[in-house]
């Protein structure tokens, strides 16, 4: 059941943390770029090698302290076949490393459509969970459910996202509570459906690390979800906006960071620290300050709680 | 500017409808795949090149009587980087062939991400329009209107989708109508930036012909919006079902069919008439006779309303 790997996994690595490999050809270091370059030419060919290349010395740097790594699709996809090859090595990469995977793809199509879907990514060895978008419905979500079972994998809907403008849609009132309530309300139910022995589900939520009082909610609605909550870092939100994503043990989140913890070599933090030859090293420094930042805040609210 | 083209292209071959390039391998004429399971193998390699065998025979058989192909990205994308690959193949034959060319990828994500998609798809000179999806909120449609402007791309926005549960989110009610209202009078705000000497905006909306009801009062939202209308044939719409995503000239949407057209063969209505191996004859037969009952629905409607 992914929902019992994945808690575990967390456990064990004490980190509710997952980091994104969002890589952006232009913040890669110069050193790796000119290795593929001269192997393969300044082409869609030599930028996707020089992303394989730079993911797996972060796979390398960190997959002792992270749980999980979260692909987003969109930065592969943009480099045609060869960018997705890379995105499939990439999860294999992880994988091999120990690493869960969740591919970030936010499909959503007709139940015809969701089943290519989810052959496309479920039914990959190397992949453990997707995101997926809710607009088209419910018909469009169970197609998946089959696979989340056969192959013991994730499913994350999206409910409340992280970026400024999730209010045009998603805050909408309805008879009954904003439209991501009502998502919220659709997410619990299919989620009771596939729980595991830890007491969580394998179809979770996207719940963005910016919206600290609907967390709070969301929460309470979705007790047996596992949030995958973005927003965290680049996009503003800080270790005490997340806590209440989590439950009362602690639990049921996963915390993504993507720019800051791969591109860390870069930042006013770190660049004195580190060299560009030294990226890796800087993006576990990052995860490792992550992980304690998000651990200090977890543990402060329990304290303040008791 | 999209919108002129695809309108005069309509015009000029008289016909309101686009063919979905929606390939199931299960689907394929057996000659087809006998012929690059041979050469390439039974694998994903000779499924991709036996996809794009399929699709270059209807394309040949249909671009002087259609102005448009769809193509759903999923039945490519679940065979991997050599599934993309043809899919981009696809793209580019049928635009060779002096047909426009709709990418079905329905993205939907943050505006940085939403950029990564722009750039994968509306910068790809063989495709003329994408499909997202909304739920994420105006700032992750925005990303995408630089190019629509600039590479004078389309983009259809969902708004109310053909499949049955598309109730669930879509349809509930708000203050200001169901949600797929707000979604329209978001279109519409949108749309009207991007307005062609025709009158119809680049930026359009996907509504489903299995909505008739609906539909009247989505053409009234959104005035200038070209109506991409999934639905009909095999999901069960019918030529008249449609006739209310079309405005007062009759023009203004874009019906596709998809599986009834390309496996026409398979048809109960052309399966004596045609074999296997004449496939894209079928598939041209059944593309005119849906072109008669659907201009023919609209004569019917215009003659009633006088």
């Amino acid at each position: 059941m992914f929902s019992d790997k994945l808690i575990n996994a967390i456990k064990s690595k004490n980190n509710p943390t997952v980091v994104g490999l969002d890589p952006r050809i232009e913040s890669i270091p110069e050193f790796i770029k000119e290795i593929t370059f001269k192997k393969y030419g300044n082409n869609v060919k030599g930028i996707s090698e020089a992303i394989y290349y730079f993911n797996k010395g972060i796979i390398d740097s960190i997959f002792d302290v992270v749980p999980a790594v979260k692909i987003q699709v969109a930065f592969y996809e943009v480099y045609g076949p060869d960018g997705f090859d890379i995105f499939f090595k990439t999860a294999e990469y992880a994988k091999e490393k120990g690493l869960m995977v969740i591919a970030d793809v936010k499909r959503g199509d007709i139940a015809d459509v969701a089943e290519m879907y989810s052959k496309a990514y479920l039914q990959n060895e190397y992949i453990d969970a997707i995101t997926v978008n809710p607009y088209m419905g419910e018909d469009t979500i169970t197609p998946y459910i089959h696979d989340v079972i056969e192959h013991e994998k994730g499913l994350f809907i999206l409910v409340k996202t992280s970026n400024k403008g999730s209010y045009t849609i998603q805050n909408l009132e309805t008879e009954n509570g904003t439209v991501y309530e009502n998502v919220a309300n659709m997410v619990n139910k299919i989620s009771n459906l596939v729980k595991g022995k830890l007491g969580y589900s394998s179809i979770g939520a996207v719940v963005g690390a910016t919206h600290k009082e609907e967390a709070k909610i969301l929460r309470e609605k979705m007790p047996s979800a596992i949030f995958l909550v973005p927003g965290y870092g680049a996009q503003g939100a800080t270790a005490e906006d997340v806590t209440n994503c989590f439950d009362e043990n602690n639990l049921g989140a996963i915390v993504n960071s993507s720019r800051k913890v791969i591109f860390a070599y870069k930042s006013q933090y770190w660049k004195d620290v580190y060299s560009e030859y030294e990226y890796a090293q800087a993006a576990r420094s990052e995860v490792v300050l992550m992980r304690g930042m998000i651990n200090n805040a977890l543990l402060k609210r329990k304290y303040i709680a008791c």
